[in-house]
């Protein structure tokens, strides 16, 4: 499939990482995008989303380049706006963009200082390496404790033309809903306004990346940047002709995330359908997808549907346990709150897949629904998580 | 220490649990007790809860005795109403009480059917061993996954006399904050008001068990019960004159609780400061202790404060990030939202303790505070709940 038309990209290793790898990305966009952008919901947000929130707000909506890092967060350090800024410049001065047209990006361990050097003598090389193929390094180049790079794309029919969208996202452990989890980048030749793209976005942020849960704890540095250059020449102009591809894009990306969450053996989808409103459904939903016993018990292929219910009544939400229906792989194990007639040596084995399908259904007259995504908790997700700083 | 007065405790091996451990326990008080209860705020309750309140309401606090099982939840069953007040009457016809007067309680498996005849056909059994001194017994009776008992005792002098408390407590995993986590029994020979009891027990509930997080997961059946029978004829006429003495005897059981948390190798206390109000602190600490990086930080005897002020920047509270102090082990690890300058390889050392504390200090005019326990999360605790029902 094509990328979209007018966005390059280079990598580079910059020294940021201890192991040689590239660490360091670069998109740019020609002519410059429409982007609109969700950042992360936590109190204490990284240098780079101060000022990429900034830059976004000079800019009104305009960007032409994303500089991203690996293996520094750029967060609670003393010099971070300052790097964050010296990086752009160095971006804006050798292309001849306003620097707020650069949107800055970073992951990595926090609370370490970032030396801007590092960054700001790789930008020439970079600049020289652009290439439209660049795409799939640049997503290699974003990952930390990743095993995956985590890309989709589409092609949308817009009218009699063609328009194309790519997306690219890093992040396997410090995922939770409720925010635009980790990094992703979309980049799209359509032509869309800023007002109408921010819309877009955020309706179908909510229907993705907010029903991915990996751990519960959600980063300073979460971003998802969605850019329109409308190198296609084709105009979107009603959020109908793209959005619902889009949200498959990034429904797509998400659960890449969950399948790569830290030490994930399984991919677990949860269906709640029959709650009073589809935010009450999520809420159920999000509570039983971050049960650590819910997801113990995924990772021992165990039918416990009894944590399934006891964390569904954790959400805040209210509704009748007497009327709730669970199946887990298609077998009904709970029926109006009480264990069903079920094979668990059978159940079991269909357990034991890579592919695990949980379906919370509340029976009567409510149509709130969601579908989430998550992963089980396996031994190794501690493994990694006890050691990556070290 | 010596026991309170009045109370008599016995066990025995009714066919419960699978491993022929004694599996149900039977508190008897005379003369009858004033009792406060907290139950769990799961919107899914065990009928063992939903009767248990039920008779607190009829009695209007008056509890002559307990009835504890291990090894089913009795939650979510066909039955499971029916098997309660079956069990209450066996114990309320042999003794000769109300039946609104006894109190059953169970742990353990969530969904599967508990046959009353196993423990009709054991309370003649128990009642025949009633002793005084079998409360270490009974403490061991009402473990489930718990490697160790948890008990308390204190002395309290009232006026010129002196009344006891004793309190046992189960619960290892399913440990969450903002209930009377798990299955806790406190007697007392004081003589107390109903209302005052009440007013007492959710007050010293708020600085102890709602203190307390495993995993962050709430069970249906969590009970907390508090007897007072008056056996040691000295009367309670004001709060002060007991509750403190009762709320160190909870956060004594809750802290017992974290440290066999299940697979904990480390036990984390975490004291929050300068926070608005100490409802703020006690959220903060809790975001702390419930976030899975964090908890496998300390696992891996990882400094990672980095995560510590990522897990406090989504606790839904306002604070300064860069007013922010954090210390682990007594080392200033971060200082104004920086990272200090510190010993690296000494910390680290330092933390490969059993005990863990974690200051976090916001600098400012604001005095809330709380102090929250935890414990690490380890590949046992995966092993464990991967396992635990098969």
């Amino acid at each position: 499939m094509k990328l979209p038309e007018g966005f390059r990209y280079a990598t580079t290793y910059a020294g940021i990482r201890k192991d040689k790898r590239d660490d360091l990305a670069l998109i740019v966009s020609r002519p410059a995008a429409s982007a609109a952008a969700v950042f992360t919901q936590n109190l204490v947000q990284a240098a780079p989303v101060l000022i990429g929130r900034k830059h976004l707000a000079e800019s009104k909506g305009t960007v032409s380049a994303v500089l991203i890092n690996a293996g520094n967060a750029n967060c609670a350090t003393r010099t971070g706006e300052r790097v964050a800024v010296a990086c752009c410049r160095a971006v804006g001065h050798q292309l001849r963009l306003p620097i707020n047209q650069v949107i800055p990006s970073s992951t990595g361990v926090i609370g370490v200082e970032l030396d801007p050097n590092l960054i700001v003598n790789s930008v020439p090389r970079l600049i020289g390496a652009l290439r439209q193929d660049g795409f799939d390094a640049a997503s290699r180049a974003i990952m930390t404790t990743d095993l995956a790079p985590k890309t989709a794309f589409a092609e949308v029919g817009v009218g009699d033309s063609i328009v194309r969208i790519a997306g690219m996202a890093k992040g396997s452990g410090m995922i939770h809903p409720q925010m635009a989890t980790t990094l992703a980048f979309v980049m799209t030749d359509a032509a869309v306004r800023p007002a109408m793209l921010r819309a877009m976005l955020k309706r179908a942020t909510a229907r993705s990346f907010n029903c991915l849960s990996v751990d519960g704890d959600t980063s300073t540095n979460d971003t998802l940047l969605l850019l329109a250059n409308g190198a296609s020449g084709v105009k979107v102009a009603r959020p109908e002709e793209l959005e619902e591809p889009l949200t498959l894009l990034l429904q797509d990306l998400s659960q890449q995330i969950a399948r790569d969450g830290e030490g994930a053996k399984r991919f677990v989808t949860i269906d709640v359908s029959g709650a009073a409103t589809n935010d009450q459904a999520v809420r159920i939903a999000r509570a039983i997808a971050n049960s650590p016993l819910f997801k113990t018990a995924i990772a021992g292929a165990d039918p416990n549907w009894g944590r399934v219910l006891s964390a569904a009544g954790n959400a805040g939400v209210n509704f009748n346990p007497r009327a709730v229906d669970i199946h887990m792989q298609g077998t009904l194990v709970c029926k109006a709150g009480l264990a069903a007639d079920f094979d668990e040596a059978e159940l079991k084995r269909k357990l034991d897949a890579k592919d695990v399908n949980v379906r919370f259904l509340i029976k009567g007259r409510d149509a709130g629904r969601a579908r989430f995504w998550t992963c089980d908790l396996t031994e190794d997700y501690i493994r990694i998580n006890a050691s990556y700083r070290t």
